[in-house]
């Protein structure tokens, strides 16, 4: 797929966050920020737990899904947007689209669950299945795209889209201003270029971290070697952080992130599960990834003050990872 | 055991809820108010959730408990306080008794599940264990009471209780001013007295229901007959909704409440679910009662702006309902 920004290694400023914000606020939700005695007693730290999970479409990815889209042109949004994923960014593409009120193209592999189809198509997105590969996804999408006129709404490689999704970390240090660490997850990198972006937007000060299973290291790899670390078989639980860096989110975390620490499957799995008996809300395996390397000591937060962003709460309720 | 209050029949008024509001507000959380679209079409309402499930202790009962705790003279206070019960209001009076710095005694039935006794007495109250039935529980209490000067918590049938219980409504309605109704699950009917007396301080055409599981629904059949209607067993997944109205709050009820609602144990499930599964939350059986009426259409709130009570958040995540 070819990339719409002119220069690619491209990113947003404090300022484009901003603006994102006031953008997307008729269509996202301002989700609450909870804390948890015994979860700060497990790990040792104050946290401070960013709820996106209570997000439109139960994940982040609303935020940045909607600034895409309602960044465009009247001209090219009345062609319509395309993109691929078989999780939440296919249905927030999908929403957002709708918000719009602009035709909504989702390329999903033909293995996908059928609740995410359903879900994408429940919010009018039109389906197109392919063969379960990259090579199959991104030649179905570039058919979309030329057949259709649709814009792409890349995943994580945009600049738009990471200016929405630092929107989360806008809202967390308004409600607590005297943040030392702000802690997210990182797949593809998005959230997390967003997220430092913002944070250093309000304060140089604070620490932003990182943090990524070890079955998915691309990006802890890439942060050491300075390169784009190709992970064409990552083995993760957290289906939400299977992407790879581009150079892009890279140059981001290379400026702005201090540290990028990973965990194992076992402590995603105890981290999800002592967030739903402690703080009661739901959430998915990737959402666990920052309170698992807590839980794990790989990173030390201890005795700070720390906002996490928990990504999502879209999970198989027959199917929990503990049982 | 001996009803403290003077009158056996005294009911807090709204100017008592809001002194309640203030004593308690240093010991617990203003709880956060979710809206689901989803949930809201599943209805044919408009919902608000009232998220008592993310409360100290992970339910209402903190509110009472605070407010009955705080509520003592220095000189009671510093004999201690004793109550009976496995459940949330255990915890909720074990809680803030630590935080007043005074000695709880929780009695609980010997075959009580040994994460909820942990759970008491990690908030450092002494457990008494008595046999499962009510004559056992009420000796032991009696017994506590004797020799120790301990003031009795009684889980419902206590003005300062339910003026705490009370204080959720005004949240709720300060941060929702235009509601059309406002729906509690009724156990012992505290929180339901609090929440009817509450929300008609604010504004007496508030439209108050109840909602029972019909395998308890004593409350429902009280509530027509005008006596209290005992039920010696109970049968409902909603343990929290197990006891019997008093005289006190049936007194409440007939007075503020505009009908009582039963549910079927299967829809309480399919609540639940639903609740954890749209809105990302973790409701415990009790807390998915007043929805589950609403999808049965016992209750009839089409249309309306109407906000649900959650009550908690406590269950045994090795353990789900509709597994």
């Amino acid at each position: 797929m070819v990339d719409r920004d002119i220069d690619g290694l491209a990113l947003p400023d404090p300022a484009a966050i901003r603006l994102a914000r006031e953008r997307i606020a008729p269509y996202v939700r301002v989700t609450p920020v909870l804390t948890s005695h015994s979860l700060d007693e497990a790990i040792g730290a104050r946290l401070f737990l960013k709820c996106e999970n209570l997000q439109q479409v139960g994940a982040f990815k609303a935020r940045g899904a909607c600034n895409a889209v309602f960044s465009l042109s009247e001209e090219r949004a009345a062609r319509g947007v395309v993109t691929h994923s078989s999780g939440n960014h296919g249905a927030a593409v999908a929403y957002a689209a709708r918000c719009r009120g602009i035709e909504a193209h989702v390329v999903m592999p033909d293995n996908a669950p059928k609740i995410k189809v359903a879900n994408v198509e429940g919010f009018g997105a039109k389906v197109h299945f392919c063969l379960p590969n990259v090579a199959a996804r991104e030649k179905v999408c570039s058919e979309v795209e030329r057949a259709t006129g649709a814009t792409l709404v890349h995943p994580f490689d945009d600049r738009q889209v990471i200016a929405g999704q630092g929107t989360a970390t806008l809202e967390l240090l308004e409600a607590v201003p005297d943040l030392d660490a702000v802690v997210a997850p990182v797949g593809g990198g998005g959230l997390l270029s967003g997220t430092s972006i913002a944070a250093h937007g309000v304060n140089s000060g604070i620490e932003v971290y990182g943090t990524e299973p070890a079955g998915a290291d691309d990006a802890s790899r890439g942060f050491a070697s300075g390169r784009v670390e190709p992970m064409p078989n990552p083995q993760t639980i957290a289906d939400g952080l299977r992407s790879t860096l581009s150079a892009r989110t890279l140059g981001a975390l290379r400026t702005h992130v201090r540290g990028i620490a990973i965990c194992s499957e076992g402590a995603i799995v105890a981290a999800m599960r002592l967030v739903w008996e402690r703080a009661k809300i739901v959430i998915e395996p990737s959402s666990a990834v920052p309170i698992a390397a807590m839980l794990e000591g790989t990173l030390d937060v201890r005795r700070k003050r720390v906002g996490v962003i928990l990504t999502g709460g879209n999970v198989d309720l027959d199917k929990l990872p503990w049982q």
